[in-house]
């Protein structure tokens, strides 16, 4: 375990430990201590879900006034896959070339390393205290199944009595360079299954039977025609994905009885869950006419949209970043759901980190020259958010 | 066994064997024993194939010269399903009411035993031996996987060079009553599956990604859309049925990679299996347009199309009809496929049999008066065609 502060070391550090989700092999200790020794009141909290594995978690604060900023992430990394395709080591955290490798380098133990930098910088700096609060909410259970993680510890803390006034996630959101974007909401994500029933019956008397697959390949087409929406301010247009379609039909010369297929809707501000499947279920009612017979199975969705607005926190951010990089940051909304969803019922969040573009993948890197200046940037963010 | 040689007690003497598919349980002997009565020289002719049950054959032929008329059929029959779902046992050959109950009283065993006791009939108003060649040629291999029944038959003996002039297969081809329909031909069969391959990716990066779902189903549509056909003089149209689309993908965040969908095809004269798999590719080519990676794979198919064209042996079966029943059957080609059309490939073959509408179902049976009037039917058959 380092007992270095520079951004680098307390990566590395993190990268040593092979906390593949659920395994913790020791991230969270490494953070715990860093923290514990700069003055930070920490909790390590496990939870439990039957059916998944107990999963450590991590809450630390210092300061006990307002305004109180939160940094958040996640220790756990996905599998590096095939293990020997990588030039350095998964978690040997090797730096070469001014790069560092390993497994989490942006996803996202760097950007963690660079947001506990640059706090026990600015303790440093003043005096060892905050004027208001800092906190690290830290998951080991983000890249799985993610029931024992964020959602879980805001609870816990909100329990507790804690609250919260801004929150960085130090998720990889730029896409090409430190400072190219930073993430201020994400699209909610709803499920469903289209169910066609039809009659079942032999191919040769098609007259006798009514067949879902064409129906149902129908239903796709008229889903698929028309946008759910244009985008909006913050949003790109919602989009609906067909996942998959099955019978499992295994006779040639039988007409199925049903058909289903499963989709994915990633929606914007201009919808709620509920008017979303309103609006679906009337598409699909238009589409069926009298003929088809077709329902929806709507899956439970934890995943609504949010945004937080642009506006003095995010000019806060963006200042800093321009500082740093010299660049404007994208307030982009793309992409995939993250647990910045759960706090943004909370507090008003932001995601900024590193450069995605490795995240996940074989050889998995950044320069460590981003890690320099991602911390000079959430540096900035706290001078500038402590500053009155 | 029975050694009365009315059709209603040779019905039931097949009825009383339980011989679903594999198991023969005495039913070839009970005919094979009527015919060797009779003077037929008769063989018992087992095939085999590996993951298939061994299967009894009966050929039997009386005569050595030229006409040759050949009754065809199997003693087989599908499971009896829900045994106390039947108000008569599925084996007991029990009449109640003039009706005649039990698994394969149509299809047909009560077909067969009309065939045998019009033949005997029939020899025994002729001296014993018809003017030319009668024979009968039945499997106990048509209701399953039909591996080791008529095909090989076949070929069994034409390899002992035996010629067929015309073939009637006692299959239950009236849909209403007796002498509505001689089936004279079938569609062929051919199916196949549709893949189209797709680019795999997140559901929230679609743009990155080619999802396969949406396309597929605008491929069945396209390929449903346009007729194949509008039937010739002998057939209804042909049809293609997608009797299965499936995917498989268990993620609800991930676009797949490929979609397929099986489909069968139920062709008319107007087509070979050649022609109609490239008619099919060219619209397949036309609906992908340079966008969509789709391709076919063929299933093997041993179901050409047939057609007995109608002429003097449709007449002649015809006439017998009108004789016994007062009605005009219709020269009819729709429906499944069925042995008939191994058959075609050696010699001209009607199917013509009793009525089929319980054919399958729980109480299978038959109008005992049914056995009567078709059994005067085949006698009228065999007097007109030996009558030269
Ligand atoms: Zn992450
Ligand atoms: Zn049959």
């Amino acid at each position: 375990m380092t007992s270095s502060r520079d951004a680098l070391s307390i990566a590395q550090a993190l990268l040593r430990c092979p906390s593949v989700t659920p395994a913790d092999a020791g991230a969270l200790g490494v953070l715990e201590t860093l923290l514990k020794d700069a003055g930070f009141t920490t909790h390590r909290v496990t939870f439990s879900e039957p059916g998944a594995a107990d999963i450590d978690n991590l809450y630390a604060r210092i300061g006990d006034g307002a305004p109180h900023l939160c940094f958040a992430g996640h220790t756990d990394v996905v599998p590096p896959g095939d293990a020997d395709a990588w030039s350095h080591g998964a978690f040997s955290g090797d730096v070469e070339g001014g790069l560092l490798y390993g497994r989490g380098a942006v996803d996202m133990k760097g950007g963690i390393a660079c947001a506990v930098a640059a706090v026990l910088d600015h303790l440093a700096a003043h005096g060892g205290r905050p004027k208001g609060s800092i906190s690290f909410l830290i998951t080991g259970d983000e890249e799985d199944v993610a029931v024992n993680g964020t959602v879980k510890l805001l609870q816990w803390a909100a329990d507790r009595g804690e609250t919260f006034d801004h929150c960085i996630v130090g998720e990889p959101s730029n896409v090409e360079a430190i400072g190219d974007t930073i993430k201020i909401g994400r699209r909610g994500s709803q499920s469903g299954v289209l169910i066609v029933d039809g009659l079942q019956g032999h191919v040769a008397y098609p007259h006798r039977a009514s067949n879902p697959v064409p129906d149902i390949a129908a239903l796709i087409t008229a889903l698929n025609d028309e946008p759910l929406d244009q985008g909006s301010a913050q949003f790109q247009p919602s989009n609906l994905e067909f996942t998959s379609v099955d019978v499992g039909n295994p006779a040639t010369n039988v007409i199925p009885a049903q058909a289903r297929a499963k989709f994915n809707i990633r929606f914007n501000d201009h919808h709620t869950q509920d008017s979303l499947k309103a609006l679906i279920e009337q598409r699909l009612a238009a589409a069926c006419g009298n003929r088809i017979r077709a329902r929806i199975e709507w899956l439970p969705s934890n995943a609504d949209v949010f945004v937080t607005k642009p506006g003095n926190f995010t000019d806060l951010v963006t200042a800093s970043i321009a500082d740093v990089t010299g660049r404007t940051p994208d307030l982009n909304t793309g992409g995939g759901t993250s647990d910045a969803r759960f706090i943004a019922k909370y507090c008003p969040v932001v995601e900024f980190g590193l450069v995605g573009q490795t995240m996940h993948q074989i050889d998995e890197r950044t320069p460590v020259a981003d890690l320099d200046q991602l911390t000079a940037i959430y540096r900035g963010v706290l001078e500038r958010y402590f500053k009155s």
